[in-house]
């Protein structure tokens, strides 16, 4: 395998969001895209990563099989400098990083011992669909985390609901198709998901200016971030189920 | 009650500097303005704060007493944006925070039982008078901290001197009618006062750019930052009286 | 003495470096210069620092020794602005530190007693002598330190490699002629250091745009920082040998 980008940061931002909720995985290089999946330890989120292969200038791959330790990955990859290329390759069992900018820098990662089996993407069928700007949801999970550890999103009619109780305070927002930052919604349906896993997914915001939640009552969100036709990052996360 | 204000800010700011110092009070919102008063759980310093009806565009209020929990509050109080518009409100015996932007945030805070009688200001005289810019006070402030934990005041004839002694170190700094940042000065008198304290006054100075200082002899200072027509925060900190 | 400059923080940056690795130690004011040796208290570095007169606009000194504890004269000269002359006088046996501004600020430190005989510099003789931007080399030890503890400097033919190896992971960077940033090399030598010292050895460096190393194989290093006609820093550090 060969692979050469001119643009490391890109991929330096979608592996660490990635990063913050899983700490290894592997990455298969398949002909069209790098394709990487994982559940969090808890098992109660899913990171599902595609990198195309437009991203690359050069990008000779033959179906291989990385698993990598993502933090020390995470590490290497905050070394590239903007303007530096980076070079991808094996060498005696370990993924080879070379960043050439003024000088030429290599770092060497051990490939590691895959945990089990390569995780399946649920097949999953969702109700509602709200596309906005990542900014806004950004706003609005700090918000809902200033008062609770959980939000409930609910659609319904031409309104999406964000809402969070504490102890003592609440919180919730309103959208509906006027608001500006709110691209489209369709759908209804309720259910309430943790602001911890929904934070750090958050900080893949760099990639995108808008998402895609997709969600049903008491069902796994689905998270996307679309970059264009380089980068698409999907995050599922479980519902939070409570009895009344 | 129905407040409404296009400069969350400047509250935000006002009780951001008096939560330095306490951590619940009341505010009581008369016809020309709200005010709030508390004395530092320790008994050692006090704060009046007034924000002024000219605050807001729209100011109903029928004499309402709210006691609150000041760091929920500035937590709710950091999440507006410089753009939006505050509109307070009750509902159902909550504090009701609603921010008007591109979407409408709200958040609710319960209103808390009052630990006691509403605290009274001591009626105080003082000899001394001082006048600066508050860019001046803050950096005498850090320099003395960085030698000791009080620093003494001092005023006489035409010389306003600042000094600090730790175990090793000394600091003094001295202005005259000459320095530059020195607006007026008045009166003669000694005394000498906590610098964690009058470190965290000096957190409301994005308030104004100068602030009046007053005090005695061995007797408390008052700390007082005027921002025109809307707010006016007044810090009561009493002496460290020294046996020598 | 009396010593006034209008440039107190060329002499901060000098001195915030030495106190990276020494927590006390002694200026001997002589004609030309100050100067300042010591070791760090394991041992394994020294700091040899040279302020030359030219930084001063007054320079009347009496080949004085002033002991000094560098964190706490550290913490005074921080409180300089960029726009204060700076004057430095004795005291009743205190160093006298005075900022003038826009008011006229004074901090005064103790003298203490020295701890023993003052530091020979080490008489050494280099085989290896690179000069760099201190950029390049700043890069470098960053990014060997996300790998090891350690780094190697190795310089042959028209080569000069910097290489750290970790449990799992490893780093290399290659410097050669053409490399912008390389600004000359000589010689042949082969030795490792700690990546600790060399991290700290490198907050020095707002003080010069390049630096110069110099070394022989399994012998001391030696990274000198010249400002101008202003400053001379030089650190020596002890190499690491292992045996294979």
């Amino acid at each position: 395998m060969r692979l050469v980008t001119s643009n490391p940061s890109i991929i330096k931002n979608a592996i660490e969001a990635a990063g913050e909720l899983i700490t290894e995985g592997s990455f298969v290089l398949e002909k069209d895209a790098i394709r990487f999946r994982a559940m969090d330890p808890a098992g109660v989120s899913m990171v599902v990563l595609t990198i195309f292969n437009s991203v690359f200038d050069v990008y000779e791959v033959n179906g291989e099989n990385l698993t990598l330790n993502l933090e020390d990955l995470i590490k290497v990859l905050r070394r590239a400098k903007a303007t530096d290329k980076m070079e991808l390759t094996m060498e005696e069992n370990r993924l080879k990083l070379t960043f050439k900018g003024n000088a030429i820098r290599s770092f060497s990662l051990p490939l590691i011992e895959p945990l089990g089996e390569s995780q399946k993407v649920p097949e999953l069928e969702f109700k509602c669909k709200v596309e906005l700007d990542v900014e806004v949801l950004r706003d609005a999970i700090k918000d809902a985390s200033m008062v609770s550890d959980a939000v409930t999103l609910e659609l319904s009619g031409n309104t999406f609901l964000i809402k969070a109780s504490g102890d003592s305070q609440e919180f919730s927002m309103e959208l509906n198709k006027d608001t500006p930052g709110l691209i489209s919604m369709e759908g209804e349906g309720k259910a309430k998901y943790s602001l911890d896993y929904l934070g750090k997914m958050m900080k893949a915001s760099s990639l995108a200016d808008s998402l895609t939640l997709r969600f049903s009552t008491d069902y796994p969100l689905q998270l996307e971030y679309k970059a264009l036709d380089k980068i698409d990052l999907v995050f599922i996360l479980a519902p939070r189920i409570e009895s009344e």
